[in-house]
């Protein structure tokens, strides 16, 4: 199943080209009173919102997906963690490039661990990236995105993926500089994450994804998740060796290599193997 | 007025060594659907909360605050932010000591920027610190904590403070090593916030606090937030040069020197002028 928000917060069911208006399904989404439980209220409901649906699809008026705006499918994520250097490609030019690693040692995902980015720079691809600091270098970074689906604490990567909910396609971008990851990770618009959420029971295989990211048609980036150097088991073991996540947590897995700069104007596209084309406009903030 | 979170999610007005129970105050906080807006609903809505104690607390029952379980005042926040070698004191054993810099050169605040903590991190003084990785050096760092009263982009130093809650002691609890600061902070229960919520009329001079903290009775930190280099409104006009801040998002302001060390059966003790003092036991995981 492909869930995806778009216009003023409406939940729609991508078919093909076209998107059915679901919203009514999130009736079955309770409301919640302060303190709110932590993680994003709907990915805590999947199951049941799955089954509101399915009801509903038979019924919903059609919309042609290229006339909806689409949002973030993840609105209230506690977390949206990150996986610095995790295909060797990206760690290869990120070592040989002075505007990448700006006199930083770079290291390798084991000695870095991971990183943050904050929840307040998710938008939708229909949001777009506004550019903040246009004098400096600022970098896109397509990845894969996993969305956990449960409270989850210590598990082990064989089990790992039964926390998983769905997959989108995120991009991490990044202005280059000497502040810490987690600040030049974090502007507004910064995390981009899209064009809806693919359930985790249509990809049998998210370790063997092709993607492909251009800018104004140059393709830049091309890789395979399968090069992941640690993989979507490893990085869920990981993370919660460290902390607990929650349901709508984001895992953006890493990029490889193809990272370089956009501007004002430029349009990313974005084709991900099982999920789908993501269209991205850059202007300046 | 300093308002509290205590045992099962109630709300209290503390006063002197007593607790009011004026949880029915948060009647007038809004359920919220999905997708929520961004931030802490009580934060968002505190003037009308502390409108309903004003109304609440001649009538209210009191509890003997020895006897309750304080939680974080702050329960949703979209950022936890830490401001990093914001003292020079601190940035001076920083770069002296092996155990604190693992090899990497300590930079300045403006070449670092700020950090994220995970918000799945924060507990308050009653559920204690959870050590992982007990054969690594697990540090205390105590600092200020400055709570955002409400959704603010770009705002100048001048303007700073009119975005301000109010204060809370901060515990940026730290494993060292070779990680992303953002992961190394964000074990759970490495985000200490409390004793309470101390609003920002109560507090005139936010840059003039004398703070101190011991383990298990022995003085390691002591300082006053005159002290720091980039001072609040700085901090915040920095902050959303960056990003948007939310209700409820936490600022934790940066620590002096005297970090250092905690293992499983420690108690550390925080007197902070015009806040209030905060015990927090330390246990291994």
């Amino acid at each position: 199943m492909k869930i995806c928000r778009f216009d003023n917060d409406r939940l729609g069911l991508v078919e093909g080209e076209s998107v059915l208006d679901v919203t009514a399904a999130l009736d079955i989404v309770p409301a919640v009173r302060w303190p709110a439980p932590p993680g994003d209220a709907l990915i805590a409901n999947l199951d049941n919102v799955r089954d509101e649906i399915d009801r509903l699809a038979p019924n919903a008026p059609a919309r042609d997906i290229a006339d909806v705006r689409l949002l973030s499918p993840i609105a209230n994520p506690t977390k949206v963690i990150g996986a610095p250097v995790n295909y060797s490609t990206h760690a290869d030019e990120a070592k040989a490039d002075t505007g990448i690693h700006h006199g930083q040692k770079i290291k390798s995902i084991d000695e870095y661990g991971l990183f943050l980015k904050a929840s307040s720079a998710l938008v939708g691809p229909s949001e777009g990236v506004a550019l903040r600091f246009t004098d400096r270098r600022n970098d896109h970074e397509v990845e894969l995105a996993v969305i956990i689906s449960r409270t989850v604490e210590k598990i082990s990567r064989g089990q790992a993926l039964s926390a998983v909910a769905g997959y989108a396609i995120g991009l991490d971008m990044t202005v280059r500089g000497s502040e810490d990851r987690s600040f030049r990770k974090s502007i507004d618009s910064y995390a981009v994450l899209g064009p809806w959420l693919v359930t985790a029971d249509e990809i049998n295989e998210p370790g063997n994804l092709d993607f492909e990211l251009s800018v104004n048609g140059e393709t830049r980036q091309k890789s395979n998740t399968s090069q992941l150097i640690y993989d979507i088991p490893r990085l869920i073991e990981y993370a919660t060796s460290f902390y607990t996540l929650h349901p709508g947590d984001i895992i953006m897995t890493g990029t490889p290599a193809g990272v370089g700069p956009v501007s004002d104007g430029d349009v990313m596209v974005v084709e991900f193997e099982r999920i789908g084309r993501m269209e991205v406009g850059v202007r300046a903030a």
